[in-house]
């Protein structure tokens, strides 16, 4: 196994942790050992576990990111249909996964993110990116007279993206769908025509 | 100072450590140091960092309900303007102390509440306590006409107090209060008759 598809195995097996158990909770002997690699090794990899974790949100970014798109990009689909599919798949997903994890960026934007202006940055910088890419699909159903018209796209996208991370709050404390399905019925309704 | 002063002391000062720093990144010593009592008497008052944290969630339950109840039971107010001064207040005091802290409850959601029942168990009753002062003026607030009625007071309250979490996440990383401001709008614009 080569070095970058080590480091690729050990941000993907890191990320997972982080994403379900805490950025602090989790130690780099812990990651190393789920990736199998050996203790001590993880510096030929990364600068610190700050540099581990900014690779490893951009890494979530973009592959979220790819999932945003297979959905918001679904033209068979109408935008605000195409929305719903979004949201109902995260909420499904979700319930799959028993309730534990949530998003990666809202973990680390609630733990750190008050304390490390690079992790701060970097979950900032690829939220961004999926607001861009969920404020597209608003527009279009704004254009198509599906969505309320009296707000931005992006504040629109904004409002129901950062929603979700309430909910998932909540969802963690309680591991049942009722927050996510209570928020998915009062925000479609907001934000329907 | 007698023990049962002490142990309000660790506890008042524990809770603001870990609502701005978080759970796991705050340690035994460092809320002991910072309330001035000699190191390694932790256990004198508590039977371990987790019964320490329920403890702190109890109180910050107590208090933030005292405060939520200064606003939501302020009859010279109409039930609308009393939930709008309460929200209000809510965004200024997080401006106010620099964006870094949030919610204690929503900081042990997203990062304990996965992993510790106690802990989870704790954060859902004091947030069930809030919910249940909230849907009590959201209700007066339907009688009234203020408010819309095709949703029961405590799912609208879920509504609104589980949104504040999610813009709190977003308020941490960006410290600024452009997502609590879009929240509040859109918030009051979906519960408004």
């Amino acid at each position: 196994m080569g070095y970058k598809h080590q480091a690729e195995d050990i941000i993907n097996t890191g990320m997972e942790l982080i994403r379900t158990k805490g950025y602090h909770n989790v130690g780099i002997n812990e990651i190393l050992k789920a990736s199998n690699i050996p203790k001590g090794s993880f510096y030929n990899f990364f600068e610190s576990k700050e540099d581990f974790a900014r690779k490893a949100l951009d890494s979530y970014g973009s592959s979220s990111l790819e999932m945003i798109k297979s959905f918001l990009r679904n033209h068979e689909l109408s935008p605000l249909e195409r929305l719903k599919s979004f949201y109902g798949y995260l909420i499904d997903a979700n319930e799959q996964e028993g309730y534990i994890g949530g998003c990666l960026i809202n973990t680390i934007s609630m733990e750190v993110g008050g304390i490390s202006s690079v992790l701060a940055g970097s979950a900032d910088q690829n939220f961004n990116i999926w607001l861009d890419e969920i404020a597209i699909c608003i527009k279009e159903g704004q254009d198509k007279g599906e969505i309320r018209t009296d707000y931005p796209p992006k504040e629109l996208a904004e409002y129901m993206h950062v929603g979700t991370y309430g909910a998932f709050s909540r969802m963690k404390l309680t591991k049942n769908r009722l927050y996510l399905d209570n928020w998915f019925e009062m925000t479609f309704n907001f934000i329907e025509t």
